[in-house]
């Protein structure tokens, strides 16, 4: 793998689903994602690189799922199968706790939050690549939830319209090894430039500091 | 896996990546496909449905990979492990028969075929969804190659972009077991509608014939 | 101009900006309005539209421009002179009285209102595409603000897109009469398949009445 | 309007659309070209332009609207009142003179030729937003034709994709004074940033050259 090397004007932090549904005590889909989260200190590793990224000074940017409201899918004539389990768990339904960001990853002033997507991509149908190309952002360093989803199909993206990504491997999880294993280690290689642990992300973000 | 029902109107067969140097002996890859592509008889698999889709009236697309050209890539500032590949090995290079559709696929009158796209998804940058758009299209039945790079990432971009997904799962192949595994048995059952093989979709076809 | 036709099934309305700011006495923009829009009663010939869409039982749509917030543009490094007037106008200011929809175009429970849109086009960057496939929409009839801004905009890349668009010249306003014209009578025929008056197009949604 | 300048890393020249039909004695729509183009030296202006953007060494991009081919335009089933127009004109007929582009024009090595356009829009379902981010451009110089068509259209989704516009006025023509008013000063004074005649983006370029 390529050597990587970050240019602040040009980098950012993008920060996947960090909902209380996922990867809190309590959250809907935590008891399905804690096995491998645990495994791996998916939550704490995703703190440090988030700190380690606000210390470099880099622009912060949050993909997140769409919060489920009632009225969402009814009306829909065609329907993917991951928007029918969403529609069906009411994953992180609107106005309760699961469906707002685990306090470690509140947004701060200055971070952007781009307009919640409809499927997995962060990128598909939201303001995201606008708000990337409005802060001059070329590469991105990747963390959160759920790997083999989520994270995968943004990474996906994010190759696909031209942005330079990092993925950081341990600061990501998913429902099972198997999963984890399809988007780390089989498909994200084709797609990230970088697949990295925290420990070399925040190395690297260290030496950007002012 | 919700029972599917096609409807010649708005339902269309879209073709990947059907180039010699994937599909034919001799073409560049066709040595790391070939394991998997005559284990499950992708190619054969992959002229049963288009022979029952032109049977059944359904309008074909077709989804291509950039084809090589000098100077694609030299003066990109920014770019993806699967480009690098593509450049290395200038895969479905212009102008010399492994950029050539296989024979048995070539594009006929009526036909549409899509804008060569840079990394793997057929939608992106692409004109396929204006064209599908232009057509009324809605429905995708899905075949070609390679499973978890170009169809995963076309399926997953069809999702993302509102279109109901119909994936032949021995209709399409990969360089290798595992590849495929994550493909279509970890990844798609999230974005396909119905994951099926050529027997059930050439049945479903021919109930569709004038 | 060619005959159109609606089939309820594939035609939807799409409402633009129906701000206080922009069509309420008292709105920040009213006063530079109100002169065409009084003078083609602009406001109750969207009323008649929106009526009749609900009486042919039409899905509506509503295409909005964001709300000022404040934290929007100062992290920018590239603006456009429309944005940079939103900013300074605080156009629709998220929270006030100016930034809600006009009494009258409330949206009603099955109506879909797109995600806000940053510079003048309700499909940029936003899941408005998105949510017109989803319910299978290919016809747009379109009323709403500002002619040769955000109406123009949104026409031009519903064409670009693929649909077919109804505009409905007398249930649109501008800040002058040259820009009106120039949205309407120069620019908008060569993407709007129809353009026309109110009473055309009642006429038309009555005959789809149930 | 705000004083523009250009960093050689971030800007680049669009040029649209200099086929011989447009711009050469003998071309389709020549004779409804010439009596605005003549009166504004447009063709000596891109020429002078183009010239002192390679001079400076920025990156030349080229946006190019479809070149008509048989077949493109019999299976819609929607389509625009532009794109009927270029079905009957067979505009930019592919494998014809007036589907060239005009000799001064050719693109030469390093230049990037995006893909056809279907529409007006030079950005819509091709891939130049993916080229300009490959080559990390967020400034476009734009010249070409036709100014209240593919030019408008280009320069408003330059802007609702985050870009930072200056366009050349008298390095753009229309049909009409009346069309070329439009465009040039009701409309894109409110999508690109600096509105500038030949000499004055002459003078900056220079400042630039090596």
């Amino acid at each position: 793998m390529a050597k990587v090397t970050y240019d602040k004007e040009i980098t950012a932090l993008l920060v996947i689903d960090p909902y209380n549904d996922f990867i809190a005590e309590g959250g809907k889909l935590w008891d399905r994602v804690k096995g491998v989260a645990e495994a791996n200190e998916c939550v704490p590793h995703m703190v440090q690189v988030l700190h380690a990224a606000r210390q470099a000074e880099l622009r912060v940017f949050y993909a997140l799922h769409h919060r489920y409201r009632p009225g969402d899918y009814e009306t829909w004539k065609y329907i993917a199968p991951v928007q029918k389990a969403a529609w069906l768990h009411k994953s992180f339904e609107y106005g309760t706790w699961g469906g707002e960001i685990r306090r470690e990853f509140e947004p701060q002033p200055g971070d952007i939050v781009a307009q919640e997507h409809w499927c997995s991509s962060g990128f598909a149908n939201t303001d995201l690549d606008l708000q990337l190309k409005k802060h001059g952002i070329h590469k991105l360093i990747v963390i959160g939830l759920i790997a083999h989803t989520c994270v995968e199909a943004t990474v996906r993206y994010a190759a696909e319209l031209g942005y330079e990504v990092t993925l950081v491997k341990d600061a990501t999880a998913d429902y099972s090894d198997e999963e984890m294993h399809a988007a780390l280690d089989v498909n994200l290689p084709n797609y990230a430039s970088a697949i990295l642990i925290t420990n070399e992300v925040v190395a690297l973000l260290s030496a950007l500091s002012p």
